[in-house]
């Protein structure tokens, strides 16, 4: 969920995995991981993500809290 | 900065480091290194002790990110 959050975050940005991860100081294969959900990432890189986003951590998690969590169905 | 929240909204709740990491189903002293700041947590378990206080995950971060950061002064 974390990880949906922050590609539909970085996707309404118009940012790449490269950028943020550029922006972040964070290597891009750990981006991808990130929002793949393949990580349990930590907190002092969710608030690096956050901080590239332009976003606090709380704005970040909720919005990974107002998503569903089943993924049955996956809008474009 | 998140140890802090933690063991502020902990003690407004009465709650001891035991009682919450029974709650989390968290070790003790994880939950106490934790609360001294030397975790960099990850997202699992942040979520559980947030849910472990009764609290969503943001308004755990909300509390951690209205604290000053700097501990130069630091009331009882």
């Amino acid at each position: 969920m974390f990880g949906q959050a922050v590609r539909r975050l970085r996707h309404s940005k118009g940012m790449s995995q490269e950028v943020l991860a550029d922006h972040a100081d964070i290597h891009r294969t750990y981006i991808g991981d990130v929002e793949r959900g393949t990580r349990n990432i930590a907190l002092l890189n969710m608030v690096k993500i956050a901080a590239a986003l332009g976003l606090t951590l709380s704005r970040l998690i909720q919005e990974m809290e107002r998503q569903p969590d089943d993924g049955s169905e996956t809008p474009r």
